[in-house]
């Protein structure tokens, strides 16, 4: 074990940034973590973040709300209302769809004004074991370079918009930015720059890891900071947007939306390393290290197990 | 100031509950109060409850939420979550109009299946001083008898049902019933039976005082209970449901409607008692004394003004 705590930043989406949150939430717990922050994406144009930020205007909260969710307390009081934040309405109406926690923190945006100083107010009420932060302050369009939708021409490339459409994608993605320009949130800068370590991944790779390297401010922080890049790998590819993708195609990827990004570890489950020398060669060729750790869930379901993803963390923190 | 602090039931809806509660509220600062609860009708059909009630078939929330809101902490963490519960969505969209606190109360029924217990949690969640009940376990509906909806015969009774149809009725409300029949919240009426003094109005007379007397147990409980009733009237009629009705004659509709019910203290702004000798007979006809205190606004709203309601009621607590 490290000899003092250490503070994380971990930056991602959606489900892979839950898993990982859950972990590092644990290491607050046993002292080995002292300052948590999570940095979520903000372009999500699908089911409720989509309508509310087509209703609203405002940053899609559903990414935001989910991390929050990872960081709740553990006391009665933290799960009760995390569950409540992720509580979803069926029924046929209107409300159909909607989540709960996105509501409220809208409507924290609407009378604060202020998106970090809402999600703090979020937190707070969860006992979360560390902070939320939007990766920017402006709602985002992921646009996407893919190749492989033109059959008459299959190296033509097309521009492909939006979360959920890049997201499923019958094409391979080349390359994603961010539209319109990003307003990087200062908080998130400031984060990454005085980490002791910083996670990426996992998660949907092109549009929950990789957004985070194309907002100017962001990708800058990266590639200066003296924080350790801890890239935790997914464990396969994800129908559409990875689709075909190897591991290290997935450093590959990292490397061309932020050169100069120096990686200190690669985790990844053995049951993805495939020839271990191809893919330590591969992180090596970027600096780092590679961890092959059991962290995927028994059951075959391509998650990852929060407590053995702890385990690794714990390992790979203590490391010079 | 009475010898011991009192356990106080206030009884109502809407604005006029939740001025008598911010009132009451403050008299749980000075000790003189030690229990509150309040008891609200669950009989609304419009705005954003309405919706709700449509969509999920629960108990319509907004009432239940103002009165929480009024009981909400000073300090800066019930502020800010009283004022997001009491935040309504403008917009153009399907969101319009919604409450962010009666999605949260809905969303808390659905998760815990326990109206009392859902709102147990909000009120710790606002740091409430004192507990909210609904009058009903079931969504009901306010059924009225109006005369003079037929032109051809003006003593004709004309059925007219919903709760924003009867308040906004242009003729006269000679009684009221619930449908369908109301299965009263057992804490509702242990919180009668046990309490010192049960307060009725300020409110909308018929959509929001008289609701509770026509639920069979809260009726019986508010006959038998050896707490002191105080009746605190309007101070002015409302357009629509009390058009043409004298403050004595909102004494007469509660008798009416709960026959047995002692009345021990109506309190009145001197505006308008009118005849004082007239007020304080039809008063005592019901076993109670006049109280004439200032307790309007002074800006002619025909509001109650919350410091001068808790200064009457203080000395009205502190009587034999």
């Amino acid at each position: 074990m490290a000899e003092r705590a250490q503070s994380v930043v971990a930056l991602g989406g959606g489900h892979g940034l839950h898993a990982s949150l859950r972990a590092l939430r644990g290491l607050v717990d046993d002292l080995v973590v002292d300052e948590l922050s999570a940095v979520v994406t903000v372009a999500d144009n699908g089911g409720s973040s989509g309508r509310l930020r087509g209703e609203f205007g405002v940053l899609p909260p559903g990414d935001l709300r989910m991390a929050l969710a990872a960081l709740c307390g553990d006391d009665d009081w933290g799960v009760t209302w995390a569950k409540v934040l992720q509580h979803r309405f069926a029924g046929d109406g209107e409300m159909r769809g909607h989540v709960v926690g996105n509501l409220l923190i809208v409507s924290l945006w609407e009378l604060l004004g202020d998106h970090v100083q809402a999600l703090d107010w979020v937190g707070r009420l969860l006992g979360a074991s560390g902070r939320v932060l939007p990766m920017a302050l402006n709602a985002l369009d992921i646009a996407a370079e893919v190749r492989g939708l033109v059959p008459a021409d299959p190296r033509a490339t097309t521009t492909v918009r939006g979360q959920v459409e890049v997201a499923t994608t019958e094409g391979d993605i080349v390359s994603i930015r961010l539209e319109p320009e990003p307003v990087a949130c200062p908080e998130a800068v400031a984060a990454i720059r005085e980490a002791d370590w910083v996670v990426l991944g996992p998660g949907s790779w092109f549009t929950s890891v990789l957004p985070h390297l194309v907002v100017p401010e962001l990708r800058e922080a990266l590639v200066q900071t003296d924080a350790r890049i801890l890239v935790v790998l997914n464990l396969g590819e994800q129908a559409g947007e990875t689709h075909g993708l190897a591991p290290e195609d997935h450093l590959a990827v990292l490397a061309e939306h932020a050169p100069g990004l120096k990686i200190h570890t690669v985790l990844a489950d053995p049951s993805i390393v495939g020839d271990p020398d191809r893919l330590a060669a591969a992180a090596a060729s970027y600096g780092a290290d590679l961890v092959a750790a059991p962290v995927a869930m028994d059951d075959g379901s391509a998650r990852h197990d929060v407590a053995r993803l702890a385990a690794a963390y714990e390992r790979i923190l203590a490391r010079d």
